[in-house]
């Protein structure tokens, strides 16, 4: 096998590898469980082991590889192409980029992960065949990306397309990062998570969920979102009813924006419930746009899962970064 | 005189027409009230009229005439290079293009007016030497522009850039667009009017902003409040102040998903006030910046004034509409 390229997802509870050919096929993967207590070199070390499993898996060897993207929930600088700081890591203004290329003892190519997964949407998935395509990930958190004329939009800094942080509500609920009103304190696993404990622990409503329920509300898993969902679970939809109604108005203000032709929702909750969300969603949506109408801008749900990501920073490496 | 460029912003208040050089200096200008009850074509015809004025002040006769570009209140259609729909003017999904083109016996580009606004800030005023810069323009509305890696974005159907109705408070103050919690709600003159009215015709309040009044605070000139604000006058410090703190938000929101090297402010009420709003906006952008430090993004007070507009769409015309 010659020409094959490698692309790692570095995420909080897990480490991603995949090997593609040269027509971005996968060929193989492997993944491990993040052991986020480890020191940053360690975790890189843990990557190397992935991304060997991965080849061996493949039946190819490091001299077949060509090049190595590594997505990272952190954001990238452009100007170095180093990761400024990694939040779910725990890490803060961290340069790691030398430190994977010393384990790896090769060039590797570094960008921030939802960046990877809204540009594998646009080239291979739910975005495919639209030059302007937003992307937005429910997962623990809230993650996007900006794909502008089929180049994905960094900014100042390569932090743009953190439309998790975007402002809804003036003065609205407190958000992780500090500041109040931000999307992602309405629609996230964390924001659903603490709605729930307030519904149930709170007002002593039943649903469903608590079968999944092991002592923290904000970490349940995307399945039990799902499963909740499937079974009509009242707070479950009330509760992903609100979150996806206030994502709709965070995602007109995107249009309002940047009318792009295509917005992709994705992410493990989107995935784990499917076209259950869009309802809520699409009719938020098309009543907070200005200016357009429904129907102008296409609303897919993503279509790669968890490859899109090491796939997108495979996309980066081939281009040497320049996606 | 040879290679002139003609620049014309149609307003809802008035008609601006300048001629400038191959430099883009500026050799003369003319304007007169929009006569807005007037048919598009009577209208097409006081554009012509004011054209013909700013040619003849720079002494130069329609052959010098090289590019002619028009800027109106209206989204263009990238696909047509034509009008959607004016609400400044009462128009709707009205063609306009050909009628100027008769008109005029020429060739003519058309582009929103805030678009060429902003573009004309980037190439020439406050963003000179940004590559990424977005502007707001507060006026009667909000309004404003984007410009990524030194073009403008047009997006879907040509409405990219309609900053005034992003929503920064779900289910907040009513705006005259028909959604709820638009950023132009809070920062316009229509906004501050509402204000006024709330402040001193419910509350009892006294203030200097009086002597302006005309039987409608949301009429008030900009120059209104310059002269209230330079006169220190508490209620219309306090509106600024609220109108002003909601625009940092909003443009935070616009660092949070491009993260711009550059945000220009502008508009009759910034312009009339002048550096007296840049502290209510910084203190809550600098706020709800996220992953970005103060000052990593430039913040700007426009520089082209009522020039800004035309300039904006004689680089259209000269671009063939391709900026």
């Amino acid at each position: 096998m010659k020409n094959l390229s490698l692309g790692i997802d570095l995420g909080g509870t897990k480490i991603l590898g995949i090997v593609v050919d040269e027509k971005y096929k996968i060929i193989s993967n492997d993944k491990v469980k993040t052991k986020y207590r480890l020191s940053p070199e360690e975790i890189c070390r843990q990557m190397k082991g992935i991304a060997d499993s991965a080849l061996s898996n493949a039946g190819a060897s490091w001299n077949d590889v060509k090049n190595i993207g590594i997505a990272v929930p952190a954001s990238i600088d452009p100007a170095t192409g180093d990761g400024l700081h990694a939040p779910a890591l725990g890490w803060k203004d961290l340069p790691i980029k030398q430190t994977l290329e010393d384990v790896f003892g090769r060039k590797i190519f570094l960008e921030n992960d939802v960046n990877c997964g809204t540009y594998a949407e646009f080239k291979l998935g739910a975005g495919k065949g639209f030059k302007n395509v937003v992307g937005y990930f429910v997962g623990t958190g809230l993650g996007g990306g900006v794909v502008i004329d089929g180049k994905l939009l960094r900014g100042t800094r390569g932090v743009a397309g953190e439309l998790g942080h975007e402002v809804v509500k003036m003065d609205g609920r407190a958000c992780g990062c500090g500041k109040n009103g931000c999307i992602e304190a309405y629609c996230s696993k964390t924001a659903f998570g603490k709605q729930f404990d307030k519904q149930i622990r709170k007002k002593k409503r039943s649903s469903i969920i608590t079968k999944y329920y092991e002592g923290d509300f904000t970490r349940l898993k995307s399945k039990a979102f799902a499963k909740a969902f499937a079974a009509g679970d009242e707070v479950t939809m009330e509760i992903l009813e609100d979150g996806f109604k206030a994502l709709g108005i965070a995602a007109s203000n995107i249009a309002t924006i940047l009318a792009p032709e295509c917005i992709v929702l994705g992410g493990g909750v989107v995935e784990g419930v499917g076209e259950g969300v869009l309802p809520f969603f699409q009719k938020s949506f098309d009543e907070n746009l200005f200016a357009l109408k429904p129907g102008d801008i296409a609303i897919r749900l993503s279509k790669l899962g968890d490859d899109a990501v090491p796939l997108g920073a495979i996309f980066n490496a081939v281009a040497k970064g320049k996606i």
